[in-house]
């Protein structure tokens, strides 16, 4: 196979699949937001036909040469085209380590899986799920081995969703976090300040879907490229720059619990949204990892979405939009008010400094259950002892404990750690963006957009294109310190509790 | 190729085309719903590559061979597969006539003409749209060409939607409409009545969404099974009888429009909703006709929804959700207000005593665009000529005139006169139920099950089962007969306008 065959085939390889993802994905949105409830089974034939055909283009001998041929001239091809072709053998590698009937039946696992878990939760009813996630962690081991037998197998999973994780690097990151914030956290749980009059509900849904609008605009999203659903649990779905959907979920006796996801999604839109167009419909034209987009959601949610700047334009949008409940509040006590912190028990309702040891308990916890240690029937006792031992509050049920998230739902271990590690290099970009340009004037004045173009020309326009790691050193200014996140932590919080 | 081996293929040929259905399908409708507007893009790449599967599915040797050889075993298969090769056949036949770059060519025609005509339609601009639609009439007249030189092109065009149709046909069925409708609709314009003061806006659009919710209960439609969304052209779409999607579109200043609508897309949706389990998932699970598929929705709309009896459980239902606007008003008024006629420009706006000369001018018009007696820059022209000749209205700008609808925008040419069959067959449909169950006394009770159960019976269970001619005229107890729709019109209208 020539070059140039190898190139046009590669094209043709990013036409079919571009074509199938975003049928996919379309699918899981419409499935998630408007489809009728029963909708699902016509849905599951459509998926797992559309799945095969994914697994059948990308895992065969033509791809793989294709694949190889253009890898093999580094020097003769673009760096698009070239990187197109690396992120593409990730893919390929990836798929191409389980047999297309195991690939298929774990795709049936974890499709049923995730309708149990949905079942399981409400009743808090682990026994429901247990069966279910033990096979998946049987089948995550036997992926990892068959990927890279001389790793650990939860390095292999780490590696999946953020490019050269490992436990030799998270152990210490996490031990900082702990050691750092577990003081400041039984210092600030000591001065817990009441939750402020003005906050008590009810917050009508119809304006906070006014409010949504107002918040997605002050972000800068631009809504012929980006709408706005509503969902049990929030999350971001992005085609290509020009078509990206964000959900929320209202609850009428909060609106920052839907604003925080309006603004937490809008970041992992902005990200989409801003990528070159010579990368957009193909491979590069997503985030490059799982903690990469953590940086870009939880940078607008918390370092900006939470500072005491943020707090002047969102006052004004609350006065316009909730004149009468807003009456007499200032800035200040809003910044209090979305500031409170207490350990609490669920992650996405979380408050910013103890977020992340929520997502340090998950992390253990999937240490010890990929490498065996900790069986499946043993996983609510330890959940509930480490959120008594790391938090200090006492789980009443599995629902609120081990069954809340959705991500061991669908296989998703390995996954967590993105969460505090893009909240880490958020702060980095922060510390360098700061001495770069007037963030907090800008934001004061409602005004993101000197944020947005910074990150933009730091991280988002390239989409996959840079290896994750060149780009956040550069965007960092340096290599991940787990200290400057947890010096913004202390400095924030002590500041806010009078410390 | 055995029988057996013909079959086995033929279920993974269905499984292949069912899903590559549902995901265009859902793509089509998130488009037209929730999706951002310049996705427009991503989705036209995602559906290009799509049609060419399905395209490529369909049109292979191997595919022919599947099929004549089971239709060449008539006896030897059940009814049901006999049918689906059939069906199959016919879409086979279809495509086939098109060489695939040529097919792939009118998609992306087609899917660039609709988004013209929506920019095109607002600024009332035909130039904008006219070179797409005389694109448009070529691509028709060349596929009629091949499909059938011996047919003339518009016979073979009518064919697609209505199957058997033909000008030699329709000719003298809109002639019938015209001469007879003609002269009482002159006599109504003379009587025309006052909108009356309850009628007038605002009826805030929160309020209606409840109102449909309502509407669509009465009318028997399962949330599980069948969503409502906004469009601005209210439309139905059935993937199979769990997942249909009806749309619906909402005026501040008449409520009435889209509960007529969403009484019409039920009507559609019942259809889809009531076909057997057994051939569901097949090719056989849709309306079997687009006149058919009318007839039912017409049914809803017209037979029940203005008749007087439906104005009993419709005024208990209004005086719940516009308590305020509803007060004093009479079960006759309101069968005066929902029936009241007059010559008007919009199409799906018309009255039911107008409603069908409006589809006849259109039908007149594709004649001759198609037959190239009639330039597209002439359109305008005769459009306007033929609404003052027929419904003695002037047509003031395009936007209200010929760009008004969506069809000609996606290619559908051939498929308006489906509205007036459609609307003639309820009618005969109609006669033969009151014979066979006390359809006004349950109507006026709020029970449209008689109704539903009535034409699930002789016409939903089948879906594409029954050859239409076979439906039809068992369903109608005999062949079309345009004086049964003019004399229920006449009776109709004579009494509510004292004739």
């Amino acid at each position: 196979m020539t070059l140039s065959e190898a190139v046009e085939k590669l094209n043709e390889l990013e036409k079919a699949s571009y074509a199938l993802n975003h049928a996919q994905s379309i699918l899981y949105v419409d499935g998630d937001t408007v489809a009728p409830k029963n909708s699902w089974k016509g849905r599951g034939k459509a998926l797992a036909y559309l799945g095969e055909l994914t697994y059948k283009q990308l895992v065969n001998p033509e791809t793989g040469e294709v694949l190889e041929t253009i890898l093999q001239h580094r020097g003769e091809v673009d760096e698009v085209t070239f990187r197109r072709a690396e992120v593409m053998k990730e893919s390929y590698d990836d798929l191409h380590v389980l047999p297309m009937e195991e690939y298929v039946a774990w795709q049936e696992l974890t499709n049923e899986a995730s309708n149990v878990w949905h079942d399981a939760k409400p009743k808090s009813d682990w026994n429901l799920f247990a069966p279910y996630l033990e096979k998946m962690i049987a089948g995550r081991r036997r992926y990892a081995s068959l990927k890279n037998p001389d790793k650990p197998a939860y390095d292999v999973l780490l590696d999946e969703y953020e490019k050269g994780a490992s436990m030799e690097a998270l152990d210490p990151f996490f031990l900082t976090l702990r050691s750092e914030l577990s003081p400041l956290i039984r210092e600030v749980a000591v001065r817990e300040k009441p939750v402020p009059a003005f906050m008590k509900g009810p917050w009508p849904v119809d304006r906070q879907r006014i409010f949504s609008e107002k918040i997605m605009a002050l972000e800068g999203i631009d809504p012929m490229n980006c709408t706005l659903g509503e969902t049990e649990h929030p999350f971001t779905d992005g085609n290509n720059k020009w078509d990206v959907r964000i959900t929320t979920h209202y609850y009428e006796e909060d609106p920052f619990f839907s604003m925080y996801s309006v603004i937490h999604e809008g970041g992992h839109a902005l990200y989409e949204l801003d990528v070159r167009d010579d990368l957009q419909f193909t491979c590069l034209s997503g985030g490059v990892t799982m903690g990469v987009h953590e940086s870009q959601s939880r940078f607008y949610e918390n370092l900006i979405g939470r500072s005491r700047a943020f707090c002047t334009p969102l006052l004004k949008i609350m006065k316009e939009v909730f004149p009468d409940r807003m009456e007499g509040v200032t800035e200040d006590d809003l910044y209090s008010a979305v500031n409170l912190s207490k350990p609490s028990l669920i992650r996405t309702e979380a408050d910013e400094l103890t977020y992340s040891l929520h997502v340090m308990i998950r992390y253990e916890l999937e240490k010890a259950m990929i490498s065996g240690d900790l069986k499946v029937t043993d996983i609510p006792g330890e959940w509930n002892r480490l959120y008594k031992e790391v938090l200090g509050v006492d789980v009443p049920d599995d629902r609120r404990g081990c069954l809340q998230d959705s991500h061991w739902s669908f296989g998703g271990m390995g996954y967590f750690p993105s969460y505090a590690l893009g909240s880490a290099y958020g702060v980095q970009m922060l510390r360098r963006m700061e001495k770069e340009t007037d963030v907090w004037g800008a934001v004061e004045k409602g005004d993101l957009s000197p944020v947005t173009a910074w990150l933009t020309e730091n991280v988002h326009q390239y989409g996959s294109l840079k290896k994750p790691h060149d780009l956040l050193s550069a965007a960092m200014g340096g290599p991940l310190d787990a200290a400057v996140y947890t010096d913004y932590l202390k400095n924030k919080f002590s500041s806010l509790y009078g410390l």
